[in-house]
């Protein structure tokens, strides 16, 4: 990690993750959680107020990543995402929780959860992330 | 479908797709085709001026449940998502192509393939999607 | 549940997993372990002998659907399967656990992962399945 | 490759594929098919008769690899496999179809597809394959 960055600004560095408002909630090497309020601009459909597939798959894409960056070691990208949608959400704060499964040298793997505001699962899933070449 | 609205006006029913800026290029019962222009909102990191990778999971999402659309049967959700990461996207303006897979009773199967401006292959992937029941 | 019949009889139903050689060692609604040996028909290389990777997917597979079974609910097929190879299996007695993550009316995901004798994480995966109609 | 051998031979070097029953069609560049004979062992359940999924994944996962092989170069083993089942698999030969999606240097991405003997569409996937490190 940048030395004098914490966790928080490295997420507030992304114009992307900015604009989706994600507050660090807690991160250590056993993993992190990671909040993001509700917002009109997020729904899939006015009529549901479903929040968009979409969104969620970026929660569990970036949750996954931060994880391995909390625990010392540096990714550069995600290889593969997979996402499971449990539940439709529907509106309040969203938390994200996000741990590594297996650290590697080339490229590493983590699994998140995202529950909704009464600790209902909503999604989650995996990724698959490049590791940053060893300094 | 809904009589009297075309897949663009369903498109832009979507808080979150009118957000990302979506416009469909063609759709019929082989696949449909969407394109996304580039905004640094987009943006995962602004050193790389990389895509976010959600951005990305959710244009597969989307154009796959599109697609299903498209064919003239109607998906209400998206079961689970997957998403290969290719190259990464760096500007100009992005198109996504999708079609089914396997059409079911209960649940289909599509993908998308996302490419660049210079035709170059981004990300591609697959969604299952919850198929609304009979009438 | 088949009235009269244990999850191990119906294991053992199957010709392809009499094959594998599967041992139910617990189930309960929390989920289940499964165990099998060790045999070289299940390598795929004879000079790294590792296990080959449609094993490891075999496991995470039926670990999944039995993990539903065990749960008192019934699903007949699986959707789709996505497996994480973390370390190469090069011996010994393998331990399957699963558990469900989400039980739904049309279909269920399930988690499942991999360990070696020394209890090293070997694969782990999930699973989408299809559930059977309400009697 | 190793020179004096082609994929054939490499196939039926591995225990568990000679025990599939692997029967290369056809490869090149553009990518391979893979023929296997129906037997009763790869059942899943003796009623239905249906193919055991670990056994699609299988194919889903050796054929991608194997069109890495064609392609000239050289992948060491899955570093992770999603598979969609599409319709069951109930006697006849299954033919596999598998090409590269992204060869890449660390990590290298294809696609197969499982048709019966009708040339319906059993089951698909991907797979991300770890490449060798450059001679």
């Amino acid at each position: 990690m940048t030395a004098g960055m914490d966790l928080q600004q490295i997420l507030d560095v992304s114009p992307f993750q900015r604009w989706l408002g994600l507050k660090l909630v807690r991160a250590d090497a056993q993993g992190l959680e990671i909040s993001m309020a509700w917002r009109e601009e997020l729904v899939s459909n006015p009529h549901t107020r479903w929040l968009h597939g979409g969104i969620l798959a970026s929660l569990v894409d970036l949750t996954g990543l931060y994880a391995i960056l909390a625990s010392g070691n540096v990714a550069t990208a995600t290889a593969d995402l997979r996402v499971d949608y449990h539940r439709a959400a529907t509106g309040g704060t969203l938390t994200a929780r996000g741990r590594v499964l297996k650290l590697g040298r080339a490229i590493s793997c983590a699994e998140s959860f995202v529950t909704g505001a009464d600790g209902k699962l909503l999604a989650s899933g995996r990724g698959t992330y490049i590791m940053a070449p060893p300094a």
